[in-house]
């Protein structure tokens, strides 16, 4: 048994904090805004397992009003939707993020990023990155987004 | 034999008509625009199964000049497209919904309206909901838009 | 063995240049910028490829500074991508993708792209085209973005 799921996350830029994206830390780098650490990345993921699975959204899995999740690694996110996932039996097949935004250039960390990642995981985790021609907020310098689409399966 | 499908729709709020989003009536919510009653994850639905079957788009499938189009209730489109799909033999396996946009607040009404669209698709369809933390035509709060993935099987 | 990729790309109008899309000619309508022939749907498929094989993206592919890449027909960019999944032993088994812009009028020409997009990966290809409803720098006329998912597999 095989299903689909989708998830998408866009965060400003908020140049005074960390970066930390795809599960990295990006020294000198501008951060993202967000409760957490703004990790686009992470959170498509979350957001396209809990889908593929029928488990709702990030929101429903770590609300604000959760202890813990300000500043939290969003990584801890992805560890908490394979949770929810593996507890009805699903496990990940693959999951393909692309990434969309003008900073940081990613091509020189994206093989150490899908190891972390798929290391997180347990399947492959597949990133891609690319800018948007300086067009609309991604083009504009303005924030980052991504895109998460993940097969998962169970017996 | 399985095959997978894209669809992305976005709306703009148009503030005096009624809502509709995700087959649901949205009373006090400002409404979509668009020809039919604009309800944009139904939009992304057909456009992901029609993809996946290889079938065309939901131009091709609903133009403006069918007769019965204008203000229609959406969830018809589903169900025009299921039928051309059952008609080559392919079924849905699971859709995967993303909506971005200001309003509504989705996740009070998440469950209702996973149930309303699995029921009307035969086949498990999720929802997630997210801002765009304030950037583009989304965080602007000038519309709402909506990817959808689908999974479809034929023997 | 089956896999999943997204990819996503966005190309601003370029008035003076020829249009491709879809590996398709477009005479009279205006082209898109790009170091290459900047055919937003050819490169969504790259990425969508080679992020279901876990082979990196587009720009690893073929970089800037890649010889013969200055204004190339991308559809070669395309069988690079499926070279290099065919030396994993992969091959694809549907590729799904939406074209989002004003211009083009795709309808149209949707078939002729399909069977041209179709016959050159060797696996239905479909392409489904939308506005965004005056929303956003494609409803503003700013460019073409072009979303693609991509379901691979080998034994």
């Amino acid at each position: 048994m095989i299903r689909v799921g989708t998830g998408v996350d866009a965060h400003a830029y908020a140049p005074d904090a960390p970066l930390r994206l795809a599960g990295l830390d990006w020294p000198g780098e501008p951060g993202l805004s967000g409760h957490s650490d703004g990790d686009v990345a992470c959170h498509a993921v979350v957001d396209a397992l809990l889908s593929a699975a029928g488990l709702g959204d990030i929101g429903g899995l770590v609300g604000v009003d959760l202890p813990g999740t300000e500043n939290a690694d969003s990584t801890g996110f992805v560890r908490l939707a394979l949770d929810r996932l593996g507890a009805e039996g699903w496990r990940p097949v693959n999951i393909s993020v692309q990434i969309v935004g003008n900073r940081p250039k990613f091509a020189p960390r994206r093989a150490e990023a899908e190891a972390r990642m798929s290391a997180l995981v347990g399947a492959p985790v597949s990133l891609g990155a690319t800018t948007s021609d300086g067009l609309g907020f991604t083009g504009r310098g303005e924030g980052i987004a991504a895109i998460a689409t993940a097969l998962i399966e169970r017996d």
